[in-house]
C-alpha cells in the first residue's frame, strides 16, 4: 500500500518574521514499512513558538532544521501499518515526524497515547511539552507561594494559559498579560485570573503597576521584549523568573538599538536578589509522571481551562506559524492533518 | 573622660567617580557612656565597594547615607569605657560604627571577636562579611562540581580571592581575571590557581576562551562591564552566575549607550538554561557557623592563604576608597584608624 506524503520543507531561511516562501510544499509516494518500522498517518500537527529558532542556521538547544528538510515537530498519529513488535495498526502515538502527512518510523522518540486521555490534541498541549513546560518551570525556578503575585506573559497561550491557573491552585495572585481585549476577557472570565493586561494598549508600565500593588514575586517569561521592561522595576526582592521563551525577539536580526539595558537588568539582579534562570521542557522530562498525576486531578476537579485554535491542512500550517509569531493565534495552535479518528 | 572623634562625612552626593569633596573630615567631642552604652575606639576601618551605593540617593538593599553622616561601614574597635553588662572595657568587637576614630553604642550591631581569631583585622575580610559573601555565593548559587571550570573577577580582591581558593579545594579548574600583572601573577603563585588573565590586557574574551576550554560552568561575578561580556558567550549549558557586585558600573550614571544587549543576555539565559542569581551576604547570615567550621579548617590545613591592603590614618579613607572603586589596592582594604592592641 503505497500512500503520497504531503511535507512542508524549509526552503530558505527567515531574516526576522518568516514569510510564505521560506515553506514549500513537497509530495513523495512513500512505502510500506520495513521490519522494524510502522507507517503512521499524523491527525494533529503541534505549531510552537520554539520552532522559529530552528530556522536558523545558528546553534540552539537543538539542531537547526536543514534546508530542504521538513519543519520539526510533534504530531499525534494513527499507525496505518505496523511491521514493529510494539505497534498495531490503529493505535494513536505521539511522533515527530515533523510537518508532513504521514512517515515512516522506527519507533524512535514514538510514545503511545493512553486511550484515556481524551482529546488525543491534549497530547500535544495540556498534558504534553506545553503543559509539561508550564508546571515544571513555574513549580521548580518559579516555586510561588501563597499569597505571592505572578505575573504571566502569553497569558491565552499554551503554556502561559496553564502557568497562571496552576497559579491560582497554589493561592497566588495572577496577573496576566495578553494581545487584544478578546483574550483578556477569556483570561479574566474563562480562567479566572485576577487580572489581565492588553499589551497592544498604552502605558503597559503604569497599568501593570496598578494591578501589581504588592510588587512581582514570579515573572513567568514568555515573550522578553516591552513586556519584560514594564516587568523589571516592579519585581519584588527574591523574585523569580523562569525564562520559558522571548516570543518577542524571534524575529529579530541582531541587537535592537541602545541604550544598552543589560548593566540595568544585572543591576536589578543584585540588588533585589533575583533569580533569572533559563529552562526546556527537556530538563525536566522525569516529573512527567507526576505532572500528569497532578493535572488529571486538577482537570478532574474543574480547576482547570484549555483553549484549543485548530486549522484544518497541512498546506496551512506556514501561513498559521507565521501567525502565531504575531500573536495571531488564540489558544494552542494546531493543524489537523487529518480526520480525528476518535 | 571625653574624647576627640574625628569621622568622615558625606558633604555631598557624586555622579560618576567620587572625588575627594564628597567627602569631609569633621572632628567633634564624644561624651562618656550612659548606662547601657559603650564607648569603643575604632582600630581597623574596613573599605568595601559597596559603599558606593550607599552614597547615592536613590533605593538600594540599604538605605542611603545622608548627606552630613558618616559614611557607613563595619570596623573592629576596642571597648574603652563600659557601662553595658555585656561588654568590659579592653574587649574586641565588630561594630557598625563607619567612618569615624571612636564611638558610642548601645551594642545594636556589635559582636564580641572571638580571642582565637588572629588577626583581629580578619574579622573584616576572610573571616567576616567578604568571606561569608565568597563562601556562601559560591556554594549555594554557584554549586561547583569537581572538574567543572570556576571564572572569579577581581580575583586577588577581599571576596574573589576566598571564592577561587574554595574552587580549587572542591576540585574545579579556576581561572581568575583581574588588574595587572602582579595581581595576576599572585594568583598564579600564590593562591596556586588554573590561570589569571590581566584584563587591562587587549584581547580578554580570545585569552579567555583559550584558559577555558572546556567553557565556563560558574562564573562569580563581581564586576560586570568588559569582564561579563567576554564571559557570557563562553558560559556553558546549565551554567550559574552568582552575581555579587557590579563594580565596573557603580560610578556610572544612567546607561552605557547601545546596542542594547538585554535581549541578547536573555537569550543566553534561555538557550543555555543559565541560572543567574543576586544576593548579598546577609540572605546567608544563618549560614555563619558552618563557614567558621570550615574557613578555620581550612585555614590550618594550608589551603587558604590572605592578603590585606591596609592604609594608616582615618583622613586617607576617602582617596584609598577612591582608589578602591579603580581596582588600585591589592588585597582586603582597611584602613587602622588607631594601634592594634593584640
Amino acid at each position: 500500500m503505497a500512500m503520497k506524503n504531503q511535507k512542508i520543507v524549509l526552503a530558505s531561511r527567515p531574516t526576522g518574521e518568516p514569510t510564505p516562501d521560506n515553506f514549500k510544499l513537497v509530495e513523495a509516494e512513500i512505502g510500506e514499512p520495513a521490519k522494524g518500522q510502522v507507517l503512521l498517518r499524523s491527525v494533529y500537527l503541534s505549531l510552537d513558538p520554539y520552532m522559529r529558532g530552528r530556522m536558523n542556521a545558528g546553534p540552539s538547544y537543538a539542531a537547526p532544521v536543514e534546508i530542504g528538510d521538513p519543519m520539526q515537530g510533534q504530531a499525534v498519529c494513527e499507525v496505518v501499518q505496523s511491521a514493529h513488535a510494539d505497534y498495531a495498526a490503529g493505535e494513536l502515538v505521539l511522533a515527530p515526524i515533523g510537518w508532513q502527512t504521514c512517515a515512516l518510523s522506527d519507533g524512535a522518540g514514538v510514545q503511545k497515547i493512553d486511550a484515556a486521555l481524551r482529546p488525543v490534541s491534549h497530547a500535544l498541549g495540556l498534558l504534553g511539552m506545553p503543559g509539561l513546560t508550564a508546571y515544571t518551570g513555574l513549580l521548580n525556578i518559579g516555586q510561588p507561594k501563597v499569597g505571592e503575585t505572578l505575573v504571566v506573559a502569553a497569558a491565552s497561550g499554551a503554556v502561559g494559559s496553564v502557568v497562571g491557573q496552576i497559579g491560582k491552585i497554589l493561592g497566588c495572585r495572577v496577573v496576566g498579560i495578553a494581545g487584544g481585549e478578546e483574550k483578556c476577557r477569556y483570561v479574566m472570565d474563562v480562567l479566572g485570573w485576577d487580572d489581565c493586561l492588553d499589551h497592544r494598549e498604552a502605558d503597559l508600565p503604569k497599568r501593570l503597576k496598578a494591578a501589581c500593588p504588592k510588587g512581582i514575586d514570579v515573572y513567568f517569561e514568555n515573550v522578553g521584549g516591552a513586556v519584560f521592561e514594564a516587568v523589571l522595576p516592579l519585581l519584588n526582592n527574591f523574585a523569580r523568573v523562569p525564562v520559558c521563551g522571548l516570543i518577542a525577539h524571534y524575529n529579530t536580526p541582531g541587537l535592537p538599538t541602545g541604550p544598552d539595558r543589560l548593566p540595568l537588568l544585572m543591576q536589578h539582579v543584585l540588588v533585589k536578589r533575583l533569580t533569572i534562570r533559563g529552562f526546556i521542557v527537556f530538563d525536566f522530562a522525569n516529573l512527567y509522571g507526576q505532572f500528569l498525576a497532578d493535572m488529571l486531578t486538577w482537570k478532574r476537579d474543574g480547576h482547570i481551562q484549555y483553549k484549543e485554535d485548530i486549522t484544518d491542512g497541512i498546506e496551512n500550517a506556514p501561513q498559521e506559524f507565521i501567525k502565531l509569531l504575531r500573536g495571531g493565534n488564540f489558544g494552542k495552535k494546531i493543524i489537523r492533518v487529518s480526520k480525528d479518528p476518535t
